[in-house]
């Protein structure tokens, strides 16, 4: 299955925040082949072959305010 | 089932960081029936009937190094 880039914004608003994102989707390393992300612009970038819903559930457990943005033409 | 309170050391640096482990935790509102979040002690006290792991488990889910202290004497 191709990968697909998704876009979501992420309440971060420290290190420890974003620390906490980068340590999800490292431990879903199975799912996420790449991730990028951006604590001041609060934003998330996942690469993976599993959908958006399913990386959205995964950041949401972090307990932050997540949201979609969409998928980022490569 | 007895409550019981159970404290952890969570790594919080930030209010969006407490922020995050009060929604995880509110979200738990069937197992969790009390807590309490001490963002600069870094400390988190939680009452529930479940196992102190399975507090854990949840917590950790926040992406924070969390670690379980003991349980309270009430």
């Amino acid at each position: 299955m191709a990968s697909k880039t998704y876009e979501y914004n992420v309440e971060m608003t420290c290190e420890g925040c974003s620390g906490a994102v980068d340590r999800i989707l490292k431990r879903a390393s199975d799912k996420v082949s790449d991730f990028e992300i951006d604590l001041p612009g609060k934003k998330v970038f996942v690469t993976t072959t599993v959908s958006s819903d399913e990386v959205l559930e995964m950041l949401k457990k972090s307990g932050k305010a997540t949201k979609f943005v969409g998928e980022k033409s490569s």
